[in-house]
């Protein structure tokens, strides 16, 4: 039998995997869930349709969100993620011992079951007892705190649909109000490459500099993602991306990572000129 | 009408672009070659079934190919572009008014008619006056050579098929013996992602470092080739890539470019962890 899986990346372009077995499919409150098995990427989480993830390279965008900030920051003791109730970030960030709390705002219970079930790999480390869950909005959440936290990771889908509430301006705005004076936020920050993400990029960065005063992007290679070109936003209120990076502590902490490493750090805030200008045009 | 063409990737992995016309289809000597028409991407040139090039993203790799070497070695004056018909490698070189020659060896006279009818913006510049096509192999041109060029460029397609004989040990000698004594090879390297590609990359940069004492591997993103992480190699007898970067001086020279930066250029090298594995494990 031929079962194919494609993700449209645009309306005229998509990647199409093949797949083995369609694993699990339901209909939460909030999306519906699917999980595929394929023998190129491994398991796939999709949610409306959406491809979420991949066994075979979920670690370069987990990795990325968490330790390039973590490299940075010289103390984070308080992380929230907001999304991400896969559990990806919270297995890189529970590498570190020196973080004492990761609260995790997942609006799908039945997102963190099903990746708890089908991707334990990723998922485990939501038992870690320096983990909570709270089930509620990520736009809400944030609002009610102030001055709590050291890092906050935004986690999250596509600007388009339930999770459209986590790209607004207040939302940003309300996360500055939940860190630290020295507090760090990162988030997935789309492609630059097709025309439509390129101006959610460029949206995205314009409402981010009006609340913070250091805000640079940053790039990996995900292959299962739209262009595979990847961005990344890293807002600051003090540490600088560069200049504060401490490469020889992280080392010494003895991290194993199959994408990250100080070495590459410099090079993934190196964009290429086009990407330059386009993120320039909002500045 | 719908129609999409599907460029594998795997055999369990195909990226699909929506095509609006078929603007040529011919059987050459050694290959059928395809122009398309897209909204996405442009126009597209596709070889035996497989994407060439696009109209979009094709300044990433020739850009990524020419001005690497170009922004390390003080003085090239006579370069060699085995492949490239389509012209894309030496519209960036014709932008170096110090480069006196350069011979192009492509052995399908029908891809250099193609692309000077359907790409006119990549293949112009075969007509400037430097530029001697040979409708040669490859592998036969270069061993007839000696101590000739400063730069070779090898913009081959993939090593199966006709191509085969451009990545062997044997060719990649020959290549070393056509360059002066401080001369750079630069050559497309395949992705590192998926298994038997990766397995490719490693077989390539074997065989390069078992003629040229400095061999480095550099990366850009692609969106329309497999995996969108493309790799490069640095093969060179004299300069290294990194230490012997000039950078003041070609951004004195005024070279407008959308992908490439002396910026970008230490970034490019920074390879991220599993690919660095990769590579070392042969080295």
């Amino acid at each position: 039998m031929e079962m194919w899986f494609s993700d449209e990346h645009t309306d005229n372009v998509k990647l199409s995997i093949r797949v083995d077995k369609q694993l699990f499919s339901a209909q939460s409150e909030f999306q519906r869930i699917d999980v595929l098995e394929s023998k190129e990427f491994g398991k796939i989480l999709v949610a409306d349709g959406d491809l979420m993830l991949t066994e075979k390279d979920e670690f370069i965008y987990h990795e990325m969100m968490a330790h390039v900030p973590m490299a940075v920051h010289p103390k984070v003791e308080n992380v929230l993620v907001i999304g991400g109730g896969d559990g990806g970030c919270v297995r890189e960030l529970a590498k570190y011992n020196t973080i004492q709390k990761i609260d995790v705002v997942e609006v799908d219970p039945l997102l963190v079951e099903v990746c708890r079930k089908y991707f334990p790999q990723i998922a485990s480390s939501l038992d870690d007892d320096r983990v909570t869950i709270y089930n509620e909005d990520g736009l809400r959440f944030v609002r009610s705190r102030s001055n709590v936290y050291d890092l906050i990771l935004i986690d999250s889908p596509n600007p388009f649909g339930p999770a459209e509430g986590l790209f607004t301006k207040e939302f940003y705005g309300n996360c500055y109000n939940a860190l630290h004076e020295d507090g760090i936020m990162i988030n997935q920050h789309e492609s630059p490459f097709y025309t439509e993400e390129a101006f959610q990029c460029q949206r995205m960065h314009k409402r981010i500099i009006e609340s913070f005063p250091i805000s640079k992007i940053y790039q990996a290679h995900i292959p299962s993602y739209p262009s595979g070109h990847w961005l990344f936003g890293f807002a600051s209120k003090k540490y600088h991306p560069l200049n504060d990076l401490d490469g020889v502590s992280w080392n010494l902490r003895g991290i194993h990572t199959k994408y990250y490493l100080p070495r590459v750090h410099h090079g993934v805030f190196a964009l290429p000129a086009y990407v330059e200008e386009l993120v320039k045009d909002v500045e």
